[in-house]
């Protein structure tokens, strides 16, 4: 039994054309018109294959198709389609469309799975509208309160409530595992990597074990502002100097932690940033991630003990450099179930599809399911790790490998 | 024979209250009208003091005292009476009033000199709201033509021709020496240090060697913008890595060219500056200086070779990273005339006070008139090295120090 890849192709294209962009992208924020045309395209797609279809208080979908014994726990799958303001075709809408297509795939061979099967897209997973981030899901594991959401304001003032409302995917039905919705036996996400690791390697299916933690902080680097003339190099407190030194350190502290650390100064602003001034002050942020708690938390000390020796080495004989460090906000590293993770390598290799286990960088809603729920997820290569990007692409056929990969863990774990 | 170091404090005081600012500085723009105000008042005092006064084509004011033998050359003196926006009561205005207080001086005493002496203002040494700086110095050392000057813009599109119209300082005189005006014999700037050298050192005089050569550079790093999380260490091109590596090797360079050297990356512009964005696009200046052309050519060299080797450092197996270096700008090294140099070292010594020799970090004054002239500096110290600033500060006595030396120097080229 293979999913149709024809068939995944078209419904993503046909999916893309709601917010389609000149460049071959897609701007379909959450909760805009836009989106509620895609949530209705889905959810009518969804009922077409014969599953019923809920919406939760944070409009989230679900579309269930029954299994022969309901006393068996769902085995779900899914991911979003809301996307970022120049967001492509794939993130997100291809684990959804995907987890459609199983079904689609099931039917077609008149399989019947013993545990019942949902097929979810979870609400406002980019963030870029409302935060924070995979809300959906967040509020799905009771992260988050779906009335605490709900007031969330967009920079326009229009809460999520409201706008939920508007476009008709307030649900009736309470967002978390209920005694009629108990959560789920098992979830998979399918996904492009949004990184380079497997075009890379040249290797059509990720196992992904789990996502790497985060911890975000916030420095600023004070000196003394000087004239880059009159001034002689002892007798500078160059903030630039620090800073290009903490950079530098960051790097080695993520290299000291491959293969799954990782360490980026995105942001650096310079005061008075003058060509002929020293600069008397730099702030800039420092993100560190890595796969295991133990590591991020070495990874912070790293960073912390740097910046106390860069203060020490930009001095002169009246005093150092000053380095504040501020954690900004944390996300924790999360495994996935072994289980799932054995039914994605072993659906692969019935396949006989070449493998690598990898690790998410980035955050996905799998992430907060599976602080309930034993969850996996399958990564696809994409063009040049590219994504949230109009120019983000992926190749039909790792789509339809992934996909059927999704379908031979899922029957994994309904029929088990 | 001493200078009154109360009344040349007074005149100082009593100049600096045309532009005014609420915290103790000066906003007194070139060829605005307090600008006028301020000519006025230093022409009127040169006048009051017997000197004839004379205006060039680019708003120079010379005032003249006339000596015994009007065959020798001029011994001249000066500096500027504009200033920043934020600007402060001692730079530039230090250097025009030690002048009058010297020929006050004299006058007081009853000395006639053999040689005539000059009292000089120079037009727009700052630039700070017409381009280039130092213009009125730079014309009348032939570096630009005045009436080229003249049409150079403000802002808002008034010309430097206009505006000296209009506050009456378009003088009949062309700019330069001539016939009737030959090339002074020697000319001498007093000037607040703007560094914090004599200051850390605890030195009243510094005798001013020459000034830096400077060499100003645009760099832009282009490597690749990339997802924080995904994207392993490995497979990154970090703009902002390299970068860090550019300002340390900037500072190494420097350093190995102690006491001399100086560099500088005083502006950083980071692309897309996003904090979980690997920066794929810096853009960066460096400002090298040195006393000596040698020695500033080195640099240049050791930046472009260390340019170079950090390229090749921030690589992956597909490619390495770009690093573009342009030369914007540059000044060339100036080294004052001995005898200058040695008459200020003269007077201060006979005066029984401790000098530094020292150099000249930024441009001034003298080092356009240095072209065509035999020139020195003196400097005295400011507060914390500070210019350029409302809170710019320096001692009476060091003020009253540093005229006296330029008295004696003065004395000495003008009787030999």
């Amino acid at each position: 039994m293979r999913i149709d890849g024809q068939r995944l192709w078209n419904s993503l294209m046909e999916l893309a054309q709601i917010g389609a962009t000149e460049k071959g992208g897609v701007k379909r924020i959450a909760l805009t018109d836009l989106d509620g045309q895609g949530r209705d395209l889905v959810s009518k797609w969804l009922r077409e294959a014969g599953c019923e279809v809920r919406v939760d208080a944070i409009g989230n979908i679900f579309g269930r198709r029954p299994g022969t014994d309901p006393s068996l726990p769902v085995v779900a799958t899914g991911s979003h389609i809301d996307t970022q303001p120049s967001g492509g075709k794939f993130d997100g809408n291809y684990g959804v469309l995907a987890g459609l297509e199983v079904v689609r795939t099931l039917n077609d061979h008149g399989v019947k799975t013993r545990a019942p099967i949902e097929v979810c897209a979870w609400t406002n997973e980019e963030g870029t509208r409302f935060t924070p981030v995979m809300m959906g899901s967040g509020t799905y594991a009771g992260i988050f309160k779906a009335e605490d959401m709900h007031l969330r304001p967009d920079l326009e003032g229009k809460t999520v409530g409201d706008e939920l409302r508007r476009i008709g995917y307030l649900g009736e039905h309470p967002s978390g595992p209920t005694e009629q919705h108990p959560v789920f036996g098992s979830y998979f996400e399918a996904h492009i990597e949004q990184g380079p690791i497997l075009e890379d390697e040249n290797i059509t299916i990720g196992v992904v074990l789990g996502a790497l933690g985060q911890r975000w902080f916030d420095l600023e680097v004070v000196g003394m502002e000087a004239h880059a003339g009159p001034t002689p190099m002892p007798l500078r407190l160059d903030a630039m100097l620090a800073t290009a030194r903490i950079v530098e350190a960051v790097n080695r502290i993520a290299l000291a932690e491959a293969p799954h650390g990782r360490g980026t100064v995105g942001f650096v602003q310079v005061h008075p940033n003058s060509r002929n001034v020293i600069p008397g002050r730099v702030k800039l942020t420092v993100d560190l991630r890595h796969l295991d708690a133990a590591g991020l938390e070495r990874m912070e000390q790293g960073l912390r003990s740097a910046c106390a020796e860069i203060a020490g080495s930009v001095k002169t004989k009246l005093g150092h450099i000053q380095i504040d460090v501020k954690l900004a906000t944390q996300f924790p590293p999360c495994a996935f179930e072994g289980a799932c993770v054995d039914a994605v390598r072993n659906a692969a290799k019935s396949l006989e599809l070449p493998t690598l286990d990898i690790v998410s960088g980035a955050g996905h809603d799998a992430v907060y399911v599976a602080r309930l729920a034993p969850a996996g997820m399958i990564f696809v290569p994409c063009k040049d790790g590219i994504s949230h990007n109009e120019i983000e692409d992926a190749k039909p056929e790792h789509l339809e490998a992934g996909c059927n990969v999704l379908l031979g863990a899922m029957l994994a774990r309904a029929q088990a």
